[in-house]
Parts: C-alpha cells; structure tokens; sequence
C-alpha cells in the first residue's frame, strides 16, 4: 500500500513549506508511518481535485483521501489506534485544540506578514499571480509593502512567541516529556517560519531551536 | 478537619477578586472538598506569616499549608486522587500549562490594564497606598492614568480573547466535555475581569459568559 501525501513546494521542489503539511508529516512520523510527497503547487488544483477541493495537505492512505490537517491528524488517530497516540486522553486533545487555536489566530498572523513577500519571491513562476492577488485581497496591502514595517513585525512576533518561550522553559516540550500533535502544530508554523524569512528569526543557541532539533530527532528527522 | 483558604478581597468583603484565588476555589470544587475562606487583604501580611511569604492564595489543609495556586493544584491532585482529576493524563497537565503561559503572559495584562484603577477604588482604604505604589512601580504609569487609554485596552482585550472564542466555537469546555483546570484558570481571569470592571466587557448572551456559567453550573455554584 502506498501513503501519499500532497506536500505544498515552492519553486525549488524540495522547499516544502506549508505549516499544515508540516503538521501531517511530524503526525505520520509520530505514528510511525512510511509515505511519500508529491510536490505540489499552489496552481495545482486539478491534480487534487480528486480530493474534493482545492487545498493540501491531501492523504491518500490506501482507499481513503483525506484533507485538512486536522482531519487527518484525527483520521490517523483512529485508523492506527496501536501507535503513539497524537493527543492523548480526551481532555489532552480537547487542550490541544487551543493551542491549534492560539497558533492560527496568533502566530501565523505574526509570521505571514514576515515571510509573505519572502515565500512570493521563492514560489514557482506559475503560482505567483495567484499567491499575489490572493494575499493582497486578503490583507488590503501589496506584496512589496510587507517589507516596510518589517521591524514591526518582528517585534510583534517575539512578543506572540512569550506563552511558549514560558512554557519551554519548565518542560521538554508542550506535551511534556515527549511530543505530540501539540508540539507539532507549533512546530510547523515557526518551521514555515524558518525555511521562508530572508531574515534570521533565531539564534541558533535558542532554547526555541533547541526545542525544534528535539521534536525532530524525536522522530529520527 | 478543617480546610482554610486566605482569598483575597475588596473592601467588601464579599467581593473576592483575585484570579489565582479563584482558580483554587474551582479547584476545590472540582475535587469536591468543602472548604471554607478568610477575607485577606494586600496589606495582612502578619495573617499569612506561618506561610512563610506574603501572597495569596494559602490553603491550609489540615496540617499542610500551601501557598502558589500551581502548588495547591498539584497538592490537591496528589493529595486528593480519588476525586475527579484537575488535569488528565501527564500529556493533558502539561498542555494545560501552555494555557496557563498564555493566560499570565496575555490575557492577564489585558485585563489589568482595564481593572487596575476600577480594583483601586474598591480596595480597603488599607490596602491603597501599597496597591498604588507597588503598581505604579510596575507599570510605570500612575492609576488614573489608565484610564486615558482605556478605548485601546478594550480592544487589546478583544483581540486577546480570539483562540479562547475559537476553540469555545467547537467544544462545550477547553477540557472538552467537562471543565478541568485549564477551564479554572482561563475562567479565573475572566471572573477577575467582570467583577472588577467598572466598563461592561461581554453582552449577557456572549458565548464567553455561557461558558462560564457553565463552568459555575458544574460545581453547583
């Protein structure tokens, strides 16, 4: 059987940097699974329309195609119930649904006005007229204008990282002593992070990059 | 045996007002323990000496004394583990010290930039001169001055609250189906807010207020 996941890419394939697919794969590393990308673009939309809609992360598992990071974090939990469980108990995934919540309304707002003009310079040539007029609708500003209040944002972005640099600093991880989908969410949006700013987030004595080298060799990454 | 908590307060004495006392008092609830209070002031440091330092809460439980709202949920969940659990499994207790993360480093400011001079005018006349010298101290702006900006702490406030209004759009509680001790801290702040604030913050059919009711309406209270 093979697992396939549609995997969003920039212009290089082996950029793959959506905060959502990034959620997947940790998740199918957590549960042990072997699969393979696609690479996929933002333009793309025919190659997954067999999926239903438009967006990735897509998994194919077998019969199933599943879309939407979230459920498929709880489609993996229920199909490979044998393997590490992604959230815990149900309080633990009922939690975690905060931190989902704090990373979507909080953190990808502060990390998409630093990296949105650096991603649009490392897109494909085919999905840049689509990313353009899809953000500058979405964020009533053009591409290039994200770069002037640049140092604005980053110190917004430090101050929105203050709940985890507490929490970091009296445990391991947000699980505790090993990571779970928690730690992933979180990862995923300052991986996305890392890989598109064309300016340096962290230092790399960061108890933050400390915390992401851990959930990766977690998972032997 | 008598359980005895140093709960801060108001001028009135019923007023109770302090976030972490209430926390401890959910929690209490949530084990089922009877308990009773002691009205306490800032500036009744003599009163909690045998504590061994100068804040409240301090639960005295028998011959234990503890002092910190963390300490006394972790006390309450050793010492109490036949009750209903305040956290779930070790990955749920850790999670939920994000939540805690995000609640002293964001919505407790938020909401203490609204009350503070709102809590100034109801403190006992004892307690003003320190209220106002430690919190001018701490801010470095004097108490009436709070209320130049109050317009943009209010929406500050609003913002603060976005994942909480997210993640109470999907789910009956942040533990899920029933209240746990991330449901007590988030709560705790909340009630501080309300019952402090001279401004209204929530209409009386806010899904924010429903939930806490709930909350309420768990423990019977």
């Amino acid at each position: 059987m093979t697992r396939r996941l549609y995997d969003l890419a920039a212009a290089d394939e082996r950029v793959r940097f959506s905060p959502y697919c990034w959620r997947v794969k940790l998740a199918l590393a957590h549960k042990n699974l072997a699969y393979e990308t696609v690479a996929w673009r933002f333009t793309d939309k025919d190659v997954i329309a067999f999926s239903g809609q438009g967006k990735v992360p897509v998994l194919v598992d077998g019969k199933n195609v599943i879309a939407d990071s979230q459920a498929i974090a709880d489609y993996l939990e229920t199909a490979y119930p044998n393997e590490a469980s992604l959230f815990g108990d149900p309080p633990a995934r009922a939690l975690t649904l905060f931190i989902k919540a704090w990373a979507e309304e909080v953190l990808h707002p502060a990390i998409a006005r630093i990296v949105l003009p650096d991603i649009f310079k490392k897109l494909h040539e085919k999905d840049k007229a689509y990313f353009r007029e899809s953000r500058e609708a979405a964020w009533g500003m053009k591409v290039e204008d994200f770069y002037i209040k640049r140092p604005d944002y980053l110190a917004a972005f430090e101050a929105a990282l203050k709940p985890l640099r507490r929490v970091l600093a009296g445990q391991d991880f947000l699980a505790g002593a090993a990571p779970n989908y928690a730690d992933h969410i979180v990862f995923a949006a300052l991986q996305w992070a890392r890989m598109m700013a064309d300016v340096k987030l962290f230092e790399e004595d960061d108890r933050i990059v400390g915390w992401m080298h851990a959930v990766l060799a977690t998972y032997g990454l």
